[in-house]
């Protein structure tokens, strides 16, 4: 396959194919946290990722969803439609943990009482800075219509989302999700979404299955990785 | 007078009076930066504050800004209207410096195409946290048709404060404000505006004359403040 590499990710590389308006991604055997600061090899998780984020997407493309992934054409290899990818981290948050549980002071594991959005600057010098919709404005992201989309779509998605994760027995507790423009200009879900870009609460045992096990070394990710993927495949069956 | 002290604060103490409609502000000679890390005895401070604030507050006042200011009562005491401070410092710029130029990467003193809000959390434990809106509804410290008021009120003070500090050659680079609700629920201008709350350049020199100096060490601020008052006093004569 011709292909040349646009751009190398912390846990996937991006590749163009033949036609322009389709990109190939390569998930990646990698970790990592702390804005890359922390860094792991791990196999398997490359291909792990890359099966949980197209079930969730087809499933996504299923419900109406409209987004970037295409099929996935090997164990780590999935097509996307070619899109500018927004420079906004998009998080969304159903329970109070992390960063959030810092800023404001709130409990950690508060339920919140609607879902919290929060908008992050992709610019991996800065750290991926938290920023307001001024600031938007003012580095030329997006415009206030496009921030009202980008918000609409991440409420849209989260409940969609949380339905299909309540259906396999596991709380979404909040999830960063990034936007592109289509080659029609409309801005559709892009990236990924994996135990990577979510934080999953095993709702019997409360136990995290997602990449806070690495963050906080809780052990080893790919049997709950594995987990998470067991559990999206049997709901399909 | 007979009063008791309502609230110690960094800068000024808040009594109350004999109207229960009306407090009475003590500003201290006390500067603090780093949210009270760094705190100083400067004598003079207090007095070049609450006449500075003072001055400031009826310009606005004949200006049409509804604000809790009442009248100056001696070298460090005003009267004010009694008002529930709304917990959230304001900020707008119209200069990049500060927080700012390195939450986004921005060049110190570019000038902003439009001004910019912000808003922190008033809470000393937390740091005085950045936050957006959602956070704001989720604290219930504001209502959203209330933060539009915030920024609306913000935006028109900051015409009125720039006409002020050009006709005395000082850029006003940006500012913290502060609401409170008043007896009959009404959002007004409240806490101060002087050198502490301000950041502002000489037009002709580019020196600070805020507490910049105070806060990197840069000299003396009595005699930048009282170069602050002068300027204005001189304006109204």
């Amino acid at each position: 396959m011709v292909s040349t590499i646009l751009y190398q990710g912390k846990a996937k590389n991006v590749h163009s194919t033949e036609d322009k308006d389709v990109l190939r991604l390569e998930y990646l055997d990698q970790a990592t946290a702390l804005n890359g600061k922390k860094k792991d090899a791990i196999r398997g998780k490359g291909e792990l990722n890359n099966q949980i984020t197209s079930l969730i997407f087809s499933e996504l493309t299923k419900q109406g969803i409209k987004n970037h992934w295409l099929e996935s054409i090997s164990d780590k290899e999935q097509l996307v439609k070619k899109v500018e990818i927004i420079p906004l981290e998009v998080v969304l948050r159903n329970i109070a943990t992390g960063s959030f549980t810092k800023r404001l002071g709130v409990k950690e594991g508060t339920k919140l009482p609607f879902p919290i959005i929060e908008f992050y600057y992709k610019d991996d010098e800065l750290d991926d800075p938290f920023i307001n919709e001024d600031h938007i404005k003012y580095l030329d992201i997006a415009s206030e219509s496009e921030v009202a989309n980008l918000k609409k779509q991440a409420l849209e998605i989260n409940q969609k989302l949380q339905e299909l994760f309540q259906s396999i027995d596991v709380t979404l507790v909040d999830f960063k999700l990034e936007f592109g423009k289509d080659t029609f200009n409309e801005i559709i879900l892009s990236d990924e979404i994996t135990p990577d870009t979510c934080r999953l609460w095993d709702q019997k045992t409360g136990q995290s299955l997602d990449k806070d096990i690495y963050r906080k070394d809780l052990g080893e990710i790919i049997p709950v990785y594995q987990e998470i993927l067991n559990r999206l495949e049997e709901r399909g069956e």
